[in-house]
């Protein structure tokens, strides 16, 4: 399994991502690497216990804040364009990047195109929860106007990959919604409810985002829209609790104490609540595997999404998912 | 001012709405109560140091799972309705709740009626973060699917609620999105958006849902479908972290004796992150000031919703929105 890695992508820089493709080599016996960024600076940080991978030079790299039609026209050698441009030339069988996730889609779409009858894309998070269980939400971002139909998809390219990477045999698919009765949500989710219950599917019904953490389902469908609320929103009190937590415990010297005392308990559940920590987002629809890192992942979140790309790539989950899209009724959805 | 309270309502049972209604009225010399439930319950949990308000006798109550127009019909003498009913009759001048949102809001737009020029409702709730910053988030579940003009309207009746009642001079409006730049989010709020730059208020401009607690904006937009899910995925992973922190802090002794002594701290994160310690989410567009109180309040959440009441009637900012609204332009939206 060869897997193209965008060595500068990310916040924290090609030092985090060389450390965790270091690891996933590691690990992993039956990677390759295509390592996509500045010779140098690849050499400067890579370990010298370890072969160095083959490496492809680009040039620049793409801002988070640039608009990623221009930014893929304008820098094609920068190296998230240049990485998605070496998977869909056949140089690599997946790719990870920890950059830009607008134009690593807008590259994905463009060099790679859709699996025949994907209508749209979907990027897919394993929600992780701080009491252990997981959810793969989808779509959580890479399509904002969805249709029922489309929901329908997600469902089961969620489903095929809950099945074939995480091994589960008859997958729970939740709709994600405001409330747990059938007539619940705005038109589209009602829409998608009657879709999703005709289907072969095991739908489970609407499950609130209050519940997102409690095991509902093993699938969690939505708008890209809606499920990128909901992964911001988690994010977003997760750091503000963890600040939060540091100022109360370095209030007063009672609070020190105990929080010395607690440290180990409180860094676990500080760990549990930091997405970068998870990594490995894949964006389903797209011919060849694209995983997606997070902008802030550490090394463990880079070897993670490798992993997670080795998987997709060893359970052909993309080739089953064409396979269920052609085999899908007739479209039935409203615009 | 006159309150009428659904003394019946709400998880935790008459004990809990009285208490907070008592500590309301020993806290608001102006206020007076009408209280509405089974006379019974209320005398046995009224305190005795405090002269018993009146009493309307209600008979039964509405389950939260019961479909709101249906209760309406089935069960008028029902607590939760019958409040609705004495406030559209007069006999109070705004109410609370801790019931069924979905029966209150019913009640509400069949009984009271929206103010002249209101599109739509919206359910306002104040997001108090555990950094201490507060955000009017709206609408979180009156209206599923607002078009862009009506998300305008949330606009100017949280703006105004922001002037009145917590005295700020030039709220800041801010539009929940998927990303900060305004071409982002799905075909509802890019309209909106442009609604928005084009008004006279004091639009910040998008606003990301993992900053919804960094004091972005004093007044955040959203349809009521994306605006729900928000607040219950903070809401759930806020109780989450409550069961992980438990978990983790009584694992082994060293966390046992560090969770002792953090206790404080610790205590005052928790209740930060509990919805229900806050409180009085006010039903923007009826004609009268209807409060909304979380169904797992506790006595200083109802207390809570009843001085924004009080203060909703006080300062009259519902006038003041019927006036906003008759001078806002002609409706410009899609469907």
């Amino acid at each position: 399994v060869r897997i193209a890695v965008d060595a500068m992508g990310g916040d924290r820089g090609p030092a985090a991502v060389l450390a965790g493709a270091a690891d996933a080599l590691r690990q992993e016996r039956d990677v390759e690497l295509l390592l996509v960024g500045d010779p140098e600076v690849i050499r400067s940080h890579w370990p010298s216990d370890l072969p160095l991978p083959e490496v492809e030079a680009s040039e620049g790299v793409v801002r988070g804040d640039e608009a990623p039609v221009a930014a893929l026209r304008d820098k094609p050698r920068a190296s998230l364009p240049l990485t998605v441009h070496l998977l869909a030339d056949g140089r690599a069988d997946a790719m990870v990047s920890a950059g830009s996730t607008g134009v690593m889609m807008a590259g994905a779409l463009l060099e790679l195109g859709l699996l025949p009858g994907v209508m749209r894309p979907a990027l897919a998070t394993p929600l992780v929860s701080p009491l252990g269980t997981q959810t793969l939400l989808l779509d959580v971002g890479a399509h904002m106007d969805a249709r029922p139909d489309v929901l329908v998809q997600y469902a089961y390219m969620g489903s095929l990959y809950a099945q074939n990477v995480r091994h589960i045999d008859r997958p729970r698919v939740g709709l994600l919604n405001v409330g747990t009765e059938p007539g619940k949500g705005n038109r589209l989710v009602r829409a998608a409810h009657k879709l999703l219950e005709g289907s072969p599917l095991h739908f489970v019904g609407n499950v609130e985002a209050r519940d997102v953490y409690r095991d509902k389902a093993d699938v969690l469908v939505c708008d890209g829209f809606a499920g990128n609320l909901v992964l911001k929103s988690l994010e977003g009190l997760g750091l503000v609790i963890r600040d939060a937590l540091r100022a109360e415990l370095t209030r007063d010297l009672r609070s020190k104490l105990g929080a010395a005392l607690s440290a180990p308990a409180l860094r676990r559940l500080a760990r549990s609540l930091d997405y970068a920590e998870t990594g490995g987002a894949p964006l389903f629809g797209t011919r060849k595997p694209v995983i997606k890192c997070h902008g802030a992942s550490g090394p463990k979140a880079i070897r993670n999404g490798i992993a997670v790309a080795a998987t997709t790539v060893r359970t052909r989950v993309l080739e089953r998912m064409a396979e269920a899209m052609a085999r899908l009724p007739a479209r039935t959805g409203e615009a």
